[in-house]
């Protein structure tokens, strides 16, 4: 029986709704509050910090990933965050719940950080978005991302561009104040939300193999290069059927299904984890975002010739007299019409398109057959051409 | 050039806004109120009633479908409807604001009846839907169609199941009585939405060969049984990917791929309409209701080994907090575990779900490759396992 070392399950609901009772009916041991020293793979067991031996047939190791933490002076003053676990989210309520909080400062922005700006926004908090680029989440389009840094700003979110943070120190006007390399802001809370670093210190000093990306190195089982030992989720490395690379994507459902994998192969049922497309998305404000697939950059980088197109429509069919809108871009490998990747932004139906347009690459299909391709048509949910369509013609002649 | 008669293009909205000038600016010559009495196939031309000869190199046949009006005694009562074109809903809506329109009966029960009888609920009209049989929109299974049935009666429809109708004539307290073989009802205005039929005199009179179901006989380019006569719409037979026959499907979005077809394959680009796979969906209150594929009972006719499940779940991440909905069944071969068939039901996020599987159905997926794809997964979108993932293993199990 596998022991599992850190949050395997990572939905964290879940980990609390599963009391260690509950995993022990079913005959599975948990220690919550141990530290794992070492795996000791020569002699097939794990040492625990404070002495403890646990011998192992197999262990998985899925450790996840660490929030960036700048080494910046003043990082340890209170009020000073991060954002990564269910612990993180608790500890800063909790912190606003008790001091004063009227303007929180925000450095990043990525998806974590347009979320953030949201939740500090709703609490009536003055917020800043303070970003060393120009644009937020850099995994979408300026086209899109436009209107990402729109919509936060459209809803009181002050969004600086060309700024990196340089030192935290105590405030002035507010609790704290931040200095970057091009003036200072303060703020009552700072929140670093600048991503995430696969944490693989105990995989390595197991001696094993990591991958190019940093994380784990794991073949489709999800075993690493020692024959017993398994890695799951935010702390290893993952397939994308599109570029057919590993990359590194730290992603909750990603985290899940490799679990699934590695499990059933430890149980005796063999399984093969086959990739991913690069499906994200989040939510900001009214504002539904989400992708799939690869953009033209590493289109080109994967040796496809990309090709794109933009159409913007509406989710539900016009004669519904709402205001609903939504941008659809397509990438397309221009020899064979091949869909490579997908963006979508808008205020409804977002997710459900780019998730059907990821079944659609999942299976590899070209902009002829998802524009002739059946969809569950009625006016509350879109046209009788859906914008998928629309933008999967649109593209197709212009390769 | 082609001309085209009836409603090639069948988005309404559009066709009242594409005036005749607009499309003869692209050199198309338009006659709307023109009424076409034969297709001559021999001498290659068309007779308009009133004697006007048009002759042609190519025709598109796209006649559309007629409401099916029952033969019964006081059909010709002001105040009897039925419901196919723009131009009926136009006519019943200035009767109801030209008339004492208090309540509504509304005979049948498929997803028309269901649109119709929120119209008047919403109009604030007593409603009350008549219905032969016992359960609404009967392409979904009862544990949907129950759901769509209480939808309808708790927000005020009367739903009488069991009751055909068998004369219309004057009421007492509203302004009609409809008289069934199991007692009266009255209502200010009775609607019949009883399906439609295709609209095939024209091209059976042409000689044109007709197909099993009624509709008219096309291959896969829309070509009917007259080499210069193609076939587009309501009034044709469409491909089925998964039973592999020809069926009768008038959906809006079918026909206006068919007509692509045939405009891509006559204007010297041949192409072919890869068929359906029985995507379709509706609204009705605050329900959303969509399938695609075929049902157990299809399926073991077209010789499959049908398996099913159902789940209920959560169209968000539970963290979400919302009291959302949603009902998933699919339905498997039992032998391959391929995908041939969904229906879902649910207040959020049911037809994008459905379209996914539309995607899966298309490229023939199995189980297993659906509950380990890749999807954009966060919370106000769905959970780490998406329903349609934890279906496909519900499912998978049960092979």
């Amino acid at each position: 029986m596998p022991y599992y070392i850190g949050d395997v399950i990572n939905d964290h609901k879940k980990l609390i709704a599963r009391t260690p009772e509950t995993f022990e009916k079913s005959g599975v041991t948990v220690r919550l509050n141990t530290h794992v020293a070492e795996i000791d793979t020569r002699r097939g067991h794990i040492h625990l910090t404070g002495g403890d031996l646990l011998p192992y047939d197999t262990v998985i190791v899925a450790t996840g990933s660490t929030a960036t933490i700048p080494s910046l002076p003043g990082m340890d003053y209170p009020g000073v965050f991060t954002l990564k676990t269910l612990r993180d989210g608790i500890t800063i309520k909790s912190y606003l719940e008790g001091h004063t909080s009227r303007s929180a400062l925000i450095i990043g922005a990525g998806f974590i950080a347009m979320e953030m700006s949201e939740a500090c926004v709703r609490r009536g908090m003055d917020t800043t978005v303070i970003y060393r680029g120009e644009l937020p989440v850099k995994q979408w389009d300026p086209e899109f991302s436009t209107m990402i840094r729109d919509e936060i700003t459209g809803n009181g979110v002050t969004f600086v561009t060309g700024h990196s943070p340089v030192a935290v120190e105590e405030g002035g006007e507010a609790s704290l104040r931040l200095l970057t390399d091009n003036g200072a802001f303060e703020g009552d809370v700072i929140i670093f939300a600048l991503g995430v670093k696969p944490n693989v210190s105990l995989a390595e000093e197991a001696g094993i193999m990591l991958g190019h990306t940093g994380a784990v190195k794991v073949d489709a089982t999800q075993k690493t290069s020692i024959d017993e030992i398994y890695s799951v989720g935010d702390c290893c490395e993952v397939f994308h059927r599109i570029t057919k690379e590993w990359v590194y994507l730290p992603l909750g459902d990603i985290a899940n299904r490799q679990g699934r994998v590695a499990g059933r192969t430890i149980g005796g049922m063999p399984t093969v984890f086959p990739g991913v497309v690069g499906a994200q998305s989040f939510k900001v404000f009214r504002l539904e975002v989400a992708k799939t697939g690869i953009d033209e950059r590493a289109a080109e980088k994967a040796g496809y010739l990309p090709k794109s197109a933009i159409i913007w429509g509406s989710p539900t069919a016009r004669s519904m007299g709402t205001a609903d809108t939504i941008g659809v871009k397509l990438v397309a490998d221009g020899e064979t019409g091949r869909l490579l990747g997908a963006q979508a932004v808008g205020t409804y139906g977002v997710v459900g398109r780019i998730n059907t347009l990821s079944a659609c690459l999942w299976s590899e299909l070209d902009l002829d057959t998802i524009g002739f391709m059946d969809f569950a048509y009625s006016p509350p949910f879109g046209g009788a051409w859906d914008p998928i369509q629309i933008a999967a013609q649109v593209l197709r002649k212009k390769l």
